[in-house]
Protein backbone atom coordinates (compact mmCIF):
# COMPACT_ATOMS: atom_id res chain seq x y z
CA UNK A 1 0.00 0.00 0.00
CA UNK A 2 1.51 3.75 -1.05
CA UNK A 3 0.49 6.32 1.43
CA UNK A 4 -0.03 9.84 0.26
CA UNK A 5 2.00 12.54 1.02
CA UNK A 6 0.98 15.42 2.80
CA UNK A 7 2.08 19.02 1.24
CA UNK A 8 1.44 22.44 3.03
CA UNK A 9 1.87 24.91 0.98
CA UNK A 10 3.14 28.47 2.87
CA UNK A 11 1.30 27.56 6.07
CA UNK A 12 1.20 30.38 8.72
CA UNK A 13 0.67 29.14 12.11
CA UNK A 14 2.75 26.68 14.09
CA UNK A 15 -0.51 25.24 15.83
CA UNK A 16 -1.83 24.42 12.94
CA UNK A 17 1.13 22.28 11.84
CA UNK A 18 1.11 20.55 14.91
CA UNK A 19 -2.50 19.80 14.10
CA UNK A 20 -1.74 18.15 11.01
CA UNK A 21 0.45 16.54 12.48
CA UNK A 22 -1.33 14.51 14.56
CA UNK A 23 -3.71 13.99 12.43
CA UNK A 24 -1.08 12.21 10.03
CA UNK A 25 -0.32 10.00 12.94
CA UNK A 26 -4.06 8.98 13.82
CA UNK A 27 -4.16 7.68 9.84
CA UNK A 28 -0.90 6.56 9.76
CA UNK A 29 0.84 8.58 7.66
CA UNK A 30 4.36 10.17 7.87
CA UNK A 31 5.55 12.08 5.14
CA UNK A 32 5.39 15.77 5.47
CA UNK A 33 6.46 18.31 2.56
CA UNK A 34 6.55 22.25 3.80
CA UNK A 35 7.08 24.60 1.31
CA UNK A 36 8.11 27.87 1.81
CA UNK A 37 6.50 27.37 5.52
CA UNK A 38 5.70 30.94 7.42
CA UNK A 39 6.26 28.97 10.79
CA UNK A 40 8.93 27.31 12.05
CA UNK A 41 8.62 23.45 12.56
CA UNK A 42 10.42 23.10 15.32
CA UNK A 43 7.82 25.93 17.54
CA UNK A 44 7.16 24.17 20.45
CA UNK A 45 3.51 25.46 19.83
CA UNK A 46 3.92 22.67 17.11
CA UNK A 47 4.94 20.28 19.17
CA UNK A 48 2.69 20.54 21.98
CA UNK A 49 -0.15 20.21 19.07
CA UNK A 50 1.47 17.37 17.22
CA UNK A 51 0.31 15.51 20.98
CA UNK A 52 3.21 13.01 20.43
CA UNK A 53 3.50 12.57 17.16
CA UNK A 54 6.68 15.09 16.67
CA UNK A 55 8.55 13.06 14.38
CA UNK A 56 7.16 13.54 11.70
CA UNK A 57 7.72 17.31 12.29
CA UNK A 58 11.49 16.85 12.85
CA UNK A 59 11.37 14.69 9.29
CA UNK A 60 9.54 17.42 7.60
CA UNK A 61 11.18 18.18 4.22
CA UNK A 62 11.52 21.42 3.04
CA UNK A 63 11.24 22.74 -0.42
CA UNK A 64 12.09 26.18 -2.12
CA UNK A 65 8.98 25.78 -4.99
CA UNK A 66 5.72 23.79 -5.64
CA UNK A 67 7.57 22.58 -8.54
CA UNK A 68 10.54 20.87 -6.90
CA UNK A 69 7.83 19.47 -4.53
CA UNK A 70 5.87 17.72 -6.43
CA UNK A 71 9.00 16.67 -8.99
CA UNK A 72 9.17 12.73 -7.84
CA UNK A 73 4.95 12.39 -7.09
CA UNK A 74 2.53 10.51 -10.00
CA UNK A 75 -0.36 12.42 -9.06
CA UNK A 76 -0.99 15.44 -7.09
CA UNK A 77 -4.56 16.73 -5.88
CA UNK A 78 -4.73 20.48 -4.31
CA UNK A 79 -7.40 21.03 -2.00
CA UNK A 80 -9.75 24.12 -2.48
CA UNK A 81 -12.95 25.11 -0.67
CA UNK A 82 -14.51 26.71 -4.06
CA UNK A 83 -14.64 25.88 -7.40
CA UNK A 84 -11.75 27.86 -9.96
CA UNK A 85 -11.38 28.73 -13.19
CA UNK A 86 -9.21 26.21 -14.26
CA UNK A 87 -10.32 23.33 -16.40
CA UNK A 88 -9.68 20.36 -13.68
CA UNK A 89 -11.52 17.25 -12.36
CA UNK A 90 -13.28 17.75 -9.26
CA UNK A 91 -13.56 15.29 -6.38
CA UNK A 92 -14.92 14.80 -3.26
CA UNK A 93 -12.64 12.91 -0.92
CA UNK A 94 -14.82 9.35 -1.20
CA UNK A 95 -14.76 9.95 -5.10
CA UNK A 96 -10.81 10.20 -4.96
CA UNK A 97 -10.04 7.47 -3.53
CA UNK A 98 -10.09 5.03 -6.42
CA UNK A 99 -7.87 7.28 -8.09
CA UNK A 100 -4.93 7.01 -5.31
CA UNK A 101 -4.71 3.34 -5.59
CA UNK A 102 -1.26 2.20 -6.68
CA UNK A 103 -0.17 6.22 -7.28
CA UNK A 104 2.57 8.13 -5.18
CA UNK A 105 0.19 10.69 -4.69
CA UNK A 106 0.36 14.19 -2.99
CA UNK A 107 -2.50 15.91 -1.25
CA UNK A 108 -1.20 19.77 -1.42
CA UNK A 109 -3.06 22.32 1.26
CA UNK A 110 -2.78 26.03 0.80
CA UNK A 111 -1.70 28.56 3.27
CA UNK A 112 -4.82 29.63 5.92
CA UNK A 113 -5.80 32.69 4.89
CA UNK A 114 -6.56 32.55 1.57
CA UNK A 115 -6.03 29.10 0.21
CA UNK A 116 -4.29 27.95 -2.74
CA UNK A 117 -3.65 30.84 -6.14
CA UNK A 118 -5.09 29.57 -9.64
CA UNK A 119 -0.95 29.51 -10.23
CA UNK A 120 -0.49 26.99 -6.73
CA UNK A 121 -3.56 24.94 -8.24
CA UNK A 122 -2.05 24.72 -11.73
CA UNK A 123 0.74 21.83 -10.61
CA UNK A 124 -2.07 20.12 -9.62
CA UNK A 125 -3.04 16.56 -11.77
CA UNK A 126 -7.03 17.24 -10.43
CA UNK A 127 -8.88 18.98 -7.28
CA UNK A 128 -10.06 17.80 -3.56
CA UNK A 129 -13.35 19.94 -2.46
CA UNK A 130 -14.79 18.75 0.68
CA UNK A 131 -18.56 18.82 0.56
CA UNK A 132 -19.51 21.46 3.52
CA UNK A 133 -21.79 24.11 4.70
CA UNK A 134 -21.88 26.65 1.25
CA UNK A 135 -22.50 29.34 4.06
CA UNK A 136 -19.50 28.84 6.18
CA UNK A 137 -17.19 26.61 4.07
CA UNK A 138 -14.00 27.84 5.39
CA UNK A 139 -12.51 24.87 7.13
CA UNK A 140 -9.64 24.91 9.21
CA UNK A 141 -6.29 23.45 7.66
CA UNK A 142 -6.07 20.52 9.77
CA UNK A 143 -9.30 19.69 9.81
CA UNK A 144 -9.58 19.44 6.06
CA UNK A 145 -6.22 17.10 6.75
CA UNK A 146 -8.13 14.79 9.29
CA UNK A 147 -10.95 14.57 6.57
CA UNK A 148 -9.06 13.11 3.50
CA UNK A 149 -6.99 11.52 5.49
CA UNK A 150 -9.82 9.74 7.41
CA UNK A 151 -11.11 8.41 3.94
CA UNK A 152 -8.04 7.30 2.50
CA UNK A 153 -7.83 5.31 6.13
CA UNK A 154 -11.21 4.27 5.73
CA UNK A 155 -10.52 2.84 1.65
CA UNK A 156 -8.51 0.07 3.48
CA UNK A 157 -10.69 -0.68 6.48
CA UNK A 158 -14.02 -2.49 6.47
CA UNK A 159 -16.94 -0.87 7.28
CA UNK A 160 -19.18 -3.01 9.65
CA UNK A 161 -21.08 -2.45 12.39
CA UNK A 162 -20.19 -4.94 15.29
CA UNK A 163 -21.30 -5.84 18.88
CA UNK A 164 -18.91 -5.72 21.73
CA UNK A 165 -20.12 -8.81 23.54
CA UNK A 166 -17.12 -9.42 25.84
CA UNK A 167 -17.49 -13.33 27.53
CA UNK A 168 -20.93 -13.18 26.86
CA UNK A 169 -22.75 -15.09 23.86
CA UNK A 170 -25.82 -13.76 21.71
CA UNK A 171 -28.87 -15.46 23.10
CA UNK A 172 -30.20 -17.99 20.27
CA UNK A 173 -34.03 -17.73 19.29
CA UNK A 174 -35.06 -20.67 21.40
CA UNK A 175 -33.70 -18.84 24.76
CA UNK A 176 -35.85 -16.35 24.15
CA UNK A 177 -38.66 -18.44 23.16
CA UNK A 178 -38.54 -19.73 26.32
CA UNK A 179 -38.21 -16.94 28.30
CA UNK A 180 -41.49 -15.39 26.67
CA UNK A 181 -43.07 -18.25 27.65
CA UNK A 182 -42.05 -17.88 31.05
CA UNK A 183 -43.02 -14.24 30.65
CA UNK A 184 -46.43 -14.90 28.98
CA UNK A 185 -47.49 -17.46 32.09
CA UNK A 186 -46.44 -14.75 34.68
CA UNK A 187 -47.98 -11.87 32.93
CA UNK A 188 -51.19 -14.31 32.91
CA UNK A 189 -51.58 -15.04 36.44
CA UNK A 190 -51.07 -11.53 37.55
CA UNK A 191 -54.28 -10.56 35.21
CA UNK A 192 -51.47 -8.02 33.88
CA UNK A 193 -53.72 -7.78 31.16
CA UNK A 194 -56.45 -6.59 31.93
CA UNK A 195 -58.79 -6.75 28.61
CA UNK A 196 -58.57 -10.35 27.40
CA UNK A 197 -58.62 -9.06 24.04
CA UNK A 198 -56.04 -6.81 24.07
CA UNK A 199 -53.64 -9.40 24.89
CA UNK A 200 -52.91 -10.37 21.20
CA UNK A 201 -51.59 -7.07 20.64
CA UNK A 202 -50.25 -6.16 23.49
CA UNK A 203 -48.20 -9.83 23.93
CA UNK A 204 -46.61 -8.79 20.45
CA UNK A 205 -45.11 -5.60 20.98
CA UNK A 206 -43.78 -6.89 24.15
CA UNK A 207 -41.86 -9.98 22.22
CA UNK A 208 -40.95 -6.77 19.71
CA UNK A 209 -39.49 -5.53 22.21
CA UNK A 210 -37.41 -7.85 23.62
CA UNK A 211 -36.71 -9.03 20.11
CA UNK A 212 -34.87 -5.42 19.28
CA UNK A 213 -32.78 -6.12 22.37
CA UNK A 214 -30.87 -8.70 21.15
CA UNK A 215 -29.67 -9.87 24.58
CA UNK A 216 -27.05 -12.09 25.81
CA UNK A 217 -27.37 -15.32 27.27
CA UNK A 218 -26.33 -14.03 30.56
CA UNK A 219 -28.82 -11.13 29.91
CA UNK A 220 -31.80 -13.44 29.61
CA UNK A 221 -30.89 -15.05 32.85
CA UNK A 222 -30.47 -11.85 34.49
CA UNK A 223 -34.14 -10.89 33.39
CA UNK A 224 -35.53 -14.17 34.46
CA UNK A 225 -33.73 -13.58 37.86
CA UNK A 226 -35.20 -10.08 37.91
CA UNK A 227 -38.99 -11.29 37.22
CA UNK A 228 -38.43 -13.70 40.01
CA UNK A 229 -37.08 -12.00 42.81
CA UNK A 230 -39.96 -9.02 41.77
CA UNK A 231 -42.74 -11.84 41.97
CA UNK A 232 -41.52 -12.45 45.50
CA UNK B 1 -34.24 16.13 7.51
CA UNK B 2 -33.41 16.63 11.58
CA UNK B 3 -29.79 17.75 12.55
CA UNK B 4 -27.86 16.07 15.01
CA UNK B 5 -27.63 18.37 18.29
CA UNK B 6 -23.37 17.72 19.55
CA UNK B 7 -22.97 17.13 23.58
CA UNK B 8 -19.96 17.57 24.91
CA UNK B 9 -19.11 16.53 28.41
CA UNK B 10 -16.46 17.98 30.51
CA UNK B 11 -14.94 19.92 28.15
CA UNK B 12 -11.77 21.47 29.11
CA UNK B 13 -9.95 23.82 26.37
CA UNK B 14 -11.53 26.98 25.22
CA UNK B 15 -9.88 26.49 22.01
CA UNK B 16 -11.20 22.99 21.37
CA UNK B 17 -14.74 24.29 21.93
CA UNK B 18 -14.44 26.70 19.67
CA UNK B 19 -12.57 24.44 17.31
CA UNK B 20 -15.92 21.98 17.58
CA UNK B 21 -18.21 25.31 16.90
CA UNK B 22 -16.38 26.50 13.66
CA UNK B 23 -16.83 22.43 12.55
CA UNK B 24 -20.61 22.88 13.56
CA UNK B 25 -20.64 25.75 11.15
CA UNK B 26 -18.78 24.00 8.48
CA UNK B 27 -21.53 20.81 8.05
CA UNK B 28 -24.44 23.11 8.97
CA UNK B 29 -25.29 21.77 12.50
CA UNK B 30 -26.48 24.37 15.22
CA UNK B 31 -27.09 23.24 18.52
CA UNK B 32 -24.83 22.53 20.96
CA UNK B 33 -25.00 21.28 24.44
CA UNK B 34 -22.75 21.69 27.39
CA UNK B 35 -22.39 19.19 30.32
CA UNK B 36 -20.44 20.35 33.18
CA UNK B 37 -18.29 22.13 31.06
CA UNK B 38 -14.54 23.20 32.73
CA UNK B 39 -13.72 25.71 30.36
CA UNK B 40 -16.03 28.74 29.66
CA UNK B 41 -17.55 29.20 26.35
CA UNK B 42 -17.52 33.02 26.27
CA UNK B 43 -13.57 33.03 26.45
CA UNK B 44 -11.82 34.68 23.80
CA UNK B 45 -10.10 32.00 22.89
CA UNK B 46 -13.23 30.10 21.99
CA UNK B 47 -14.50 32.99 19.70
CA UNK B 48 -11.25 33.54 18.31
CA UNK B 49 -11.32 29.29 17.37
CA UNK B 50 -15.00 29.60 15.97
CA UNK B 51 -13.94 31.59 13.18
CA UNK B 52 -17.00 33.47 12.59
CA UNK B 53 -19.08 30.75 13.92
CA UNK B 54 -20.05 32.32 17.58
CA UNK B 55 -23.52 32.18 17.44
CA UNK B 56 -23.25 28.25 18.29
CA UNK B 57 -21.48 28.78 21.22
CA UNK B 58 -23.69 32.02 22.35
CA UNK B 59 -26.83 29.61 21.88
CA UNK B 60 -24.87 26.44 23.71
CA UNK B 61 -27.53 25.11 26.49
CA UNK B 62 -25.64 24.50 29.47
CA UNK B 63 -26.82 20.88 31.70
CA UNK B 64 -26.02 19.71 35.10
CA UNK B 65 -25.80 16.19 34.33
CA UNK B 66 -25.46 14.04 31.33
CA UNK B 67 -29.24 12.42 31.64
CA UNK B 68 -30.48 15.36 31.60
CA UNK B 69 -29.13 16.52 28.50
CA UNK B 70 -29.87 13.48 26.83
CA UNK B 71 -33.59 14.00 28.19
CA UNK B 72 -35.34 14.44 25.04
CA UNK B 73 -33.48 12.65 22.53
CA UNK B 74 -34.46 9.69 20.43
CA UNK B 75 -30.72 8.23 20.15
CA UNK B 76 -27.80 8.81 21.79
CA UNK B 77 -24.06 7.96 20.04
CA UNK B 78 -21.37 8.46 22.33
CA UNK B 79 -17.75 8.41 20.74
CA UNK B 80 -14.61 6.07 21.98
CA UNK B 81 -10.95 5.62 20.54
CA UNK B 82 -11.19 1.92 21.90
CA UNK B 83 -13.86 -0.67 22.51
CA UNK B 84 -15.20 -0.71 26.17
CA UNK B 85 -16.38 -3.49 28.53
CA UNK B 86 -20.18 -2.77 27.94
CA UNK B 87 -22.46 -4.80 25.91
CA UNK B 88 -23.11 -2.17 22.84
CA UNK B 89 -23.16 -1.76 19.40
CA UNK B 90 -20.21 -0.47 17.62
CA UNK B 91 -20.26 2.11 14.62
CA UNK B 92 -18.12 3.32 12.64
CA UNK B 93 -19.04 6.93 11.34
CA UNK B 94 -20.64 5.68 7.99
CA UNK B 95 -22.41 3.09 9.35
CA UNK B 96 -23.78 4.72 11.95
CA UNK B 97 -25.46 7.35 9.40
CA UNK B 98 -28.12 5.01 8.55
CA UNK B 99 -29.60 5.10 12.23
CA UNK B 100 -29.75 8.64 12.18
CA UNK B 101 -32.38 8.98 9.37
CA UNK B 102 -35.31 10.56 10.56
CA UNK B 103 -34.13 10.47 14.73
CA UNK B 104 -33.31 13.15 17.17
CA UNK B 105 -29.80 12.31 17.80
CA UNK B 106 -27.62 13.57 20.51
CA UNK B 107 -23.71 12.79 19.16
CA UNK B 108 -21.67 12.72 23.05
CA UNK B 109 -18.01 13.39 23.28
CA UNK B 110 -15.94 13.25 26.46
CA UNK B 111 -13.44 15.28 28.13
CA UNK B 112 -10.22 16.08 26.13
CA UNK B 113 -7.69 14.16 28.57
CA UNK B 114 -9.49 11.01 29.74
CA UNK B 115 -12.49 10.63 26.73
CA UNK B 116 -15.49 9.17 28.33
CA UNK B 117 -16.03 7.01 31.26
CA UNK B 118 -17.83 3.54 31.26
CA UNK B 119 -20.58 5.59 33.72
CA UNK B 120 -20.72 8.38 31.07
CA UNK B 121 -21.11 5.15 28.19
CA UNK B 122 -24.22 3.97 29.97
CA UNK B 123 -26.64 6.77 28.67
CA UNK B 124 -25.40 6.14 25.03
CA UNK B 125 -27.70 3.57 22.98
CA UNK B 126 -24.68 2.96 20.49
CA UNK B 127 -21.28 3.67 20.34
CA UNK B 128 -19.41 5.10 17.29
CA UNK B 129 -15.68 4.93 17.16
CA UNK B 130 -13.53 6.70 14.53
CA UNK B 131 -10.81 3.96 12.41
CA UNK B 132 -7.86 4.88 13.24
CA UNK B 133 -3.83 4.15 13.51
CA UNK B 134 -4.27 2.04 16.39
CA UNK B 135 -0.83 2.69 17.54
CA UNK B 136 -1.53 6.46 17.76
CA UNK B 137 -5.41 6.42 18.39
CA UNK B 138 -6.15 9.87 20.08
CA UNK B 139 -7.95 12.57 17.93
CA UNK B 140 -8.40 15.96 19.33
CA UNK B 141 -11.99 15.81 20.26
CA UNK B 142 -12.65 18.61 17.21
CA UNK B 143 -11.12 16.40 14.96
CA UNK B 144 -13.56 13.90 15.87
CA UNK B 145 -16.67 15.91 15.47
CA UNK B 146 -15.52 17.34 12.25
CA UNK B 147 -14.93 13.39 11.10
CA UNK B 148 -18.76 12.56 11.92
CA UNK B 149 -20.02 15.57 11.18
CA UNK B 150 -18.52 15.08 7.81
CA UNK B 151 -20.40 11.92 7.05
CA UNK B 152 -23.60 13.24 8.37
CA UNK B 153 -23.22 16.11 5.62
CA UNK B 154 -22.29 13.33 3.06
CA UNK B 155 -24.89 11.28 3.50
CA UNK B 156 -27.16 14.18 2.70
CA UNK B 157 -24.90 15.23 -0.70
CA UNK B 158 -24.41 13.48 -4.17
CA UNK B 159 -20.91 11.71 -4.26
CA UNK B 160 -19.56 12.37 -7.87
CA UNK B 161 -16.90 13.96 -9.43
CA UNK B 162 -17.06 16.45 -11.72
CA UNK B 163 -15.36 18.09 -14.07
CA UNK B 164 -15.21 22.28 -14.30
CA UNK B 165 -15.49 23.73 -17.38
CA UNK B 166 -16.44 27.20 -16.95
CA UNK B 167 -17.28 28.53 -20.49
CA UNK B 168 -15.76 26.00 -22.76
CA UNK B 169 -17.42 22.83 -23.85
CA UNK B 170 -15.79 19.33 -23.75
CA UNK B 171 -14.92 18.13 -27.16
CA UNK B 172 -17.00 15.52 -29.02
CA UNK B 173 -14.97 12.46 -30.43
CA UNK B 174 -15.86 13.76 -33.74
CA UNK B 175 -13.90 17.07 -33.60
CA UNK B 176 -10.96 15.24 -31.57
CA UNK B 177 -10.98 12.55 -34.71
CA UNK B 178 -10.41 15.50 -37.43
CA UNK B 179 -7.15 16.47 -34.73
CA UNK B 180 -6.00 13.04 -35.08
CA UNK B 181 -6.28 13.33 -39.19
CA UNK B 182 -4.28 16.64 -38.83
CA UNK B 183 -1.84 15.68 -36.32
CA UNK B 184 -1.08 12.12 -38.05
CA UNK B 185 -0.56 14.09 -41.76
CA UNK B 186 1.37 16.58 -39.87
CA UNK B 187 3.67 13.93 -38.03
CA UNK B 188 4.02 11.55 -41.38
CA UNK B 189 5.26 15.01 -43.39
CA UNK B 190 7.95 15.14 -41.11
CA UNK B 191 8.54 11.49 -40.57
CA UNK B 192 8.37 11.76 -37.37
CA UNK B 193 8.19 7.85 -37.15
CA UNK B 194 11.50 6.56 -38.60
CA UNK B 195 11.11 3.07 -38.73
CA UNK B 196 7.37 2.54 -40.67
CA UNK B 197 6.46 -0.53 -38.71
CA UNK B 198 6.48 1.23 -35.32
CA UNK B 199 3.86 3.74 -36.39
CA UNK B 200 0.88 1.81 -35.67
CA UNK B 201 1.69 1.88 -31.91
CA UNK B 202 2.97 4.69 -31.67
CA UNK B 203 0.28 6.23 -33.26
CA UNK B 204 -2.05 4.05 -30.80
CA UNK B 205 -0.12 5.50 -27.66
CA UNK B 206 -0.10 9.26 -28.73
CA UNK B 207 -4.14 8.66 -29.28
CA UNK B 208 -4.70 6.98 -26.31
CA UNK B 209 -2.54 10.16 -24.05
CA UNK B 210 -4.99 12.71 -25.66
CA UNK B 211 -8.44 10.60 -25.42
CA UNK B 212 -7.48 10.78 -21.91
CA UNK B 213 -7.10 14.43 -21.94
CA UNK B 214 -10.74 14.94 -22.66
CA UNK B 215 -10.05 17.91 -24.48
CA UNK B 216 -12.65 20.93 -24.61
CA UNK B 217 -13.54 22.36 -28.28
CA UNK B 218 -11.43 25.17 -27.13
CA UNK B 219 -8.31 23.39 -26.33
CA UNK B 220 -8.53 21.12 -29.12
CA UNK B 221 -8.41 24.80 -31.33
CA UNK B 222 -5.28 25.65 -29.02
CA UNK B 223 -3.51 22.49 -30.09
CA UNK B 224 -4.02 23.12 -33.64
CA UNK B 225 -2.77 26.25 -33.68
CA UNK B 226 0.21 25.21 -31.21
CA UNK B 227 0.96 22.56 -33.92
CA UNK B 228 0.92 25.07 -37.12
CA UNK B 229 2.82 27.70 -35.16
CA UNK B 230 5.70 25.18 -34.45
CA UNK B 231 5.78 23.77 -37.95
CA UNK B 232 6.21 27.46 -39.56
Amino acid sequence: MIKPIILLHQIQLAENLGAVARAMGNFGIDQLRLIQPKCDPDDAKAFAMAAGNETVLENANLYQSLEHAVGDLEFVFATTATERELIKEYHTPKTAMPLMIGKKVGLLFGPERTGLSNEDLSVATDIITIPVNPDFSSLNIAQAVVVILYEWFQSHTSQESWLHLGETKPAVQKELHYFFKFLETELDEVNFWRVPHKKEKMWQNIRAAFLRMQPTEQEIRTLYGAIQAIKK
